[in-house]
């Protein structure tokens, strides 16, 4: 299972009066990977949409290492964890080589119409992780 | 023409590095604002949804004069500007009796099916502002 | 062991694109809820900064249950659940008697000035706790 | 007097309920592509800080035209319009051709220690400038 890794810079309104960046806005950093993960795969928020789905997240973890400052660059390396009955990642961010964050989500497939969870991946998804990933 | 009054506090995520409200954060708050004083009028965004009409800002000015701090409380008067073709309103925030910005919005009434600007107030809008208002 | 309660309104800017609060701005109500417990405790961030400490997050951990809609009043009960060597707080999250989601947060102890962690809770603000809780 | 550009795509968290960009998130955009403006220039917040002065935002105003969606990859053109006494920006975003939304701000030279106004350009901020800008 390969990992998939997303850059990106802290930008200065990440920062918060501790002159590092506030805990909050790693979240926004995580679905910015999230979802460059799912482009990767070729299956993105659209896709989901498009059949009926929406995933919602129900669980995330976070856990602070060391603290990034305004102008880092960074990566985010995503991990499959898990996408049976619900989709979870890892995800590590690292500032150079320096570990500087763990977290993980965990998502629902839930279906628009009726707002019920499905606890099985839907097909197309399935597809298009199976021809990027080796699941 | 009275003007509303919206209070509200600084909290840790709204300020920066330079240990002050962020900028952008008073979009947040005039936001906050806005949406008081509709509840106040007696029609609010649902009930513009109701009847097929949204209203995106089209228009934002902001001067900032002093800055906030974290643990301040702060009073934001709103005051009518316009509402036939736009609604219009004019904002400011004090600190105590210090003006610490001032600002406005310009949000054009738009039908949810076609996106067509309407440029005229819808009729339960009217009624419920001069219920309120001495317009 | 009793709780602390602290109310807040979702606002407009709180909600996504799925018609649901944006799981990242759980990260807020906690901060706000954290802050106000901790003004009711009367030690606030201010207080720690005065003898040199901060309280850096280690560690955040969320379970979505139902979600949160623009213009729902909520309540988010506190609970102290460590103090000794880190300041560890569990929230719940109600919309009227709903459980909404529930939450844990970690956060270390750290001096300001050599970055070090502590490891042991500032006795100034264990006699505030004291003050105000059975501990 | 050329043009800087700087490119940014749309994220989830970015749009709002109905399902555009929510408004403030716009200043986010253009604090990004001003500090990508900035360290073109060759400097940056970090090397006014080490000259003690730093440049609170003291007007910004915007003008919506057309909606952002979520995914949109979108192009911020900066223009440099005074550098003298304060340092305004103006702003054009676009997708792909089709202007978006105009913006600008003001920024005052401030001097960290007295917090006092300088109303003139830091000489090396000058320098820097007149090495990129034809000024």
């Amino acid at each position: 299972m390969r990992e998939f890794r997303y850059r990106f810079r802290v930008e200065f309104y990440d920062v918060d009066s501790m002159d590092v960046v506030w805990h909050g806005n790693y979240v926004k950093f995580l679905e910015a990977a999230r979802c460059a993960f799912l482009r990767d795969v070729g299956f993105e928020y659209m896709n989901f949409r498009d059949i009926g789905v929406v995933l919602p997240i129900i669980k995330m973890e976070f856990k602070f290492i060391k603290p990034l400052f305004f102008g880092d660059e960074c990566e985010i390396r995503v991990r499959l964890n898990e996408y049976e009955t619900t989709l979870k990642l890892n995800y590590e961010i690292y500032k150079d080589n320096t570990l500087i964050a763990k977290a993980s989500t965990a998502q629902a497939y839930v279906d628009i119409d009726n707002k019920l969870t499905l606890f099985s991946v839907p097909e197309p998804f399935l597809k298009a992780l199976r021809s990027r990933y080796e699941i």
